[in-house]
């Protein structure tokens, strides 16, 4: 039976799966470079090292059970070749490899069938000052209508490395610059859904509820379950879902996250781990996204993803300014119904992810404003 | 506002006030003698020291905001000395002094108007021998028509120290030789029932649902919530419960258990502190009765005790030698609906507490079937 669990990065990722590992008996350590991280200081043992060092990632994986890791950008070469060594890693490192190059996800979901937006490799000579006269560019503009977004292929992350194409010129050059970039058309979407997927190494799978996510500047804001959508329009969703996860290798959760049309879906990307788009799930579902995680990559069977109530919704709590904690309001909080805060141990700084709070309600429309209450009353 | 929690005990109820404490944002720090204790093991600080050390205590109560036990054999006089230097201890010192003591928290009780069981102080003078001609004891056995109990007044837990007597002689005398006694009738009572009472700084109290345990060599074996009993007699044991926490000072989770008769219910005795007859409120309450501590002791604001099913059931998994934990069966446990194994991080010993299994269900009976089959399938 598997005893040591490994996961490559400890941030808050890390410390839920660390919160859902301990109880269930497994030892859990992770490789993060920060002292102290926010998974270590809920029970994870911590190697030091940098999630990008293939041979701190060796380390983690020869002295674990099975290794898993928090966040893609992370050396995907190093747990490749451990895996070819025998080593247990869960999901597949080359289905890691290959979500982890965005362009190349895309064309693998276009290859299959799974509906996504069109798009155009623009390979790295986009300069400042070319981008107006850049060949590839130009057609991919008129091949699109002029809707598109230029993004970088690796280490996009809350938005950071993409950028909206206006024809002309564009602003924020500096962030993509010498980068490998890829064009993709604009998909005029109604809503963004995501759907966590999970599948153990016995191979069955298991499909949470789909959720409705809301952006604000290109960070995930609120989560919604269920999504506010039409039967049909989820039972594509939920499809789209099953099928993608069909293609991806390994044990593990796989957020799916889709831009909904008036009757279909397109996959926007995956994320071959556990999600901001399921932090709800550990009071919302029978079995949270991180406990499934856990359960999937150990060899165990999946929970049941039933919800306790009808509705549920997250608000993620951004840092304003680098300052300590403060928790002002959380009196406030805690007197809301069905109002449960989490906080990550991490110090706030701008627009950092410091912690969330999941609200469990009669109806979407009453967990909503609860939750924008609770966001309301606490001052970071 | 509080930021630090002082714990004396970091064994398992240590653990999972931890685990309620941390996603608030507060930091846990536990006096406890064993190294790496339970609560260590999931990111409280630990301070090393007995908890019958009051020097220690001293020093866990000067560097924590808030200070509060899991385990009520404690120096409750350092405890007391603390409160009146104005160190904030919750709940009251003085409360878990008078509970300590059983008979005299028998007396208290009685003084209150509270039901409870006929008791009598046998003194310390009971010795091997002398057992047939005490004159507390023979008294106490023709007062109370032969049926009679012999407990110990300080440091009973898990049945330790009770002695039923049965006129004549009685085998374990060991347990109690020396020792501070008393004699309670024993009540022919039906069920054995509990609930958890809990009060915050401003004085607003929260009960959760009645449940009924089972105890099976004095350890309790089985929690159920709700009790299957007539309404009448939940209204009985509500009441109860919430009359006995008015007589209680400070804040915080008080465990309240009873024997129910046909048609009234008898304290058995408080536990000052979180109970196992509570630990199913992980799963089955909007909030846990390890968060509602935490939140008490803060001074926060309660949550919601609603059930979020219909039935739930907790078993104890009891360690059966001393062996290294196994957790052989898991993956059965885990298949089964709604099941939650929570393992202490303890080293197994025969008749040690070292985890639980909670289920929730459609009705007693179904999350019972299952939780006896979750049992069965452990081999620890």
């Amino acid at each position: 039976m598997i005893e040591r669990i490994g996961i490559v990065g400890g941030g808050q990722l890390g410390r839920m799966l660390t919160e859902a590992a301990l109880p269930l008996g497994f030892d859990v350590t992770v490789l993060d470079a920060n002292e102290n991280c926010p998974a270590a200081q809920v029970g994870a043992h911590q190697l030091r090292g940098e999630i990008t060092d293939g041979a701190a990632i060796t380390e983690l994986a020869c002295q674990s059970d099975v290794t898993t890791w928090e966040i893609e950008h992370i050396d995907t070469r190093a747990l490749e070749v451990l895996a070819l060594k025998g080593q247990n890693i869960q999901p597949e490192p080359t289905t890691l490899a290959m979500i982890k190059d965005k362009y190349n996800q895309h064309l693998f979901l276009e290859d299959r069938g799974i509906p996504v937006a069109r798009s155009v490799s623009l390979g790295r000579g986009l300069e400042r000052g070319e981008i107006a006269s850049d060949v590839n560019l130009t057609n991919a503009s008129a091949l699109f209508g002029g809707q598109l977004i230029i993004k970088s292929r690796y280490g996009g992350y809350d938005g950071r490395g993409n950028l909206k194409y206006n024809g002309e010129s564009a602003e924020e050059l500096e962030d993509i610059l010498g980068r490998d970039l890829y064009a993709e058309q604009i998909v005029d979407f109604s809503k963004e859904l995501a759907v966590i997927a999970v599948r153990d190494t016995a191979g069955r799978a298991a499909i949470f509820p789909t959720v409705e996510t809301v952006h604000e500047d290109n960070i995930c804001h609120t989560v919604t379950m269920p999504a506010d959508i039409d039967p049909r329009l989820d039972a594509a969703a939920q499809e789209v879902a099953h099928e993608t996860l069909r293609h991806l290798g390994g044990a593990g959760v796989f957020a799916i996250e889709m831009f909904a049309l008036d009757d279909s879906v397109f996959v926007n990307e995956i994320a071959p781990r556990v999600h901001n788009s399921g932090h709800l799930t550990i009071e919302a579902n029978e079995t949270s996204q991180f406990e499934q995680h856990i359960r999937a990559i150990t060899g165990m069977p999946l929970g049941s993803t039933t919800m306790r109530a009808p509705a549920a919704v997250m608000v993620n709590i951004l840092g304003t300014r680098d300052e300590p904690l403060s928790r002002a309001g959380l009196e406030k909080v805690l007197a809301l119904p069905d109002t449960h805060p989490h906080f990550y141990g991490k110090d706030p700084r701008p627009a950092r992810k410091i912690g969330h709070i999941t609200v469990l309600g009669a109806d979407r429309e009453e967990a909503l404003a609860t939750a924008r209450q609770a966001r309301e009353a606490l001052a970071v």
